[in-house]
């Protein structure tokens, strides 16, 4: 298809496709002419896939380069391909705060973690933000001990099963197709647990405090 | 305390603390002289805040102000401060893509929500976001029916309820610091959410394709 289709199937602008182009994000067509070239439903699919991480998934172009090019690196276990997806979603390097304690709190999360019994990288990035977010919430005057996180991790033990469940269960490691969705769910499936995480709060908190929006006009 | 000190105690640097000062993100302090004030504790504890809003929440200036406002405008009840929360979070103006075949979906969002006894905004930006989800799914090839977000609303929910336990139970609307200190922690708790699925993704991932690091040099 020319590009004006790829344009059209995909909502992309032609302008956004040929930025694309140039930053080797999409791969070239196969040209036909002089300035003309057509492209397949592998670009099709590419595109979507950039689209997806630039939109809801809220990544900017170096997270986007960066998953693109762990997908297609076959060497990269799924393991680290999703350790990447998470650097990308929460670049700790926009975190400058350095947190009072942080050593002591990291070390309870480290035993929280072995105490799940999970096979998990030291230098996983989860490892991290945990410790700063429970840093960070004592700071605030939280009197919260490690285990406040135990039903989040059994919840995320839960719906990392479930969205594995989806790949190929021959046990060999996924190919490219899977990786690539694999990466692609693992970001929209966060927000789709933050959408419902959401209502349920405006649910949960309206049984609570009976609270009804205030009429308009009101305050 | 002078403004060096509110920066040695909270890590920000001074030439921060006076753009939030110009900013009006933090109210003056008291004057002693010339050009000099005093700061309390209520501005140690917005400093904070707005650093836990800023490092670990990834929020611009216009969601800190945006939030900063909702928590003292005691007429918003939580239920509007949460759906605020989300959409500083979450801003459906970076996602530039229009679905095709949206409002179908959108049906669905909103029966798969009805028949959770939910009690939700027809407004509230979490359906917004699950229908753009599940409609990129579904154009990246995913067969998934809405019944797939079912694991993710029931852990949704135990952990909304989780969180609003850490509330005062008296039955009446939350005071200005407990409103704070919830808008913190939905920011926060989510992050800790992300980082706990981080890490069972990991550990699933490595049960299930057996799979160990490269070593090193090799690929």
């Amino acid at each position: 298809m020319r590009i004006s289709e790829l344009s059209k199937r995909t909502g992309v602008p032609v302008a956004t496709i040929k930025f694309y182009l140039r930053e080797r994000l999409l791969p070239p067509g196969t040209p036909t002419a002089r300035n003309q070239a057509v492209y397949g439903e592998a670009h099709l699919r590419r595109l979507r896939l950039i689209r997806a991480f630039t939109g809801i998934g809220q990544l900017d172009l170096t997270g986007v380069r960066q998953l693109l090019a762990a997908i297609e690196d076959d060497s990269l276990p799924l393991t680290e391909l999703y350790e990447l997806v998470d650097r990308a979603l929460f670049p700790l390097e926009r975190v400058p705060e350095r947190v009072e304690g942080t050593q002591r709190v990291r070390a309870e999360v480290d035993r929280f973690v072995d105490d799940l019994g999970w096979i998990v990288d030291p230098a996983a990035p989860g490892r991290d933000r945990l410790t700063i977010v429970l840093a960070t919430l004592r700071r605030l005057g939280c009197d919260c001990g490690i285990d406040f996180f135990a039903p989040y991790a059994e919840a995320a033990e839960r719906l990392a099963v479930h969205e594995l469940d989806l790949l190929p269960s021959n046990g060999s490691p996924p190919g490219r197709p899977e990786r690539a969705a694999a990466v692609v769910r693992a970001i929209l499936l966060n927000v789709a647990f933050a959408a419902t995480r959401q209502m349920a709060q405006e649910h949960h908190a309206a049984l609570r405090f009976g609270e009804c929006p205030a009429p308009a006009g009101s305050g």
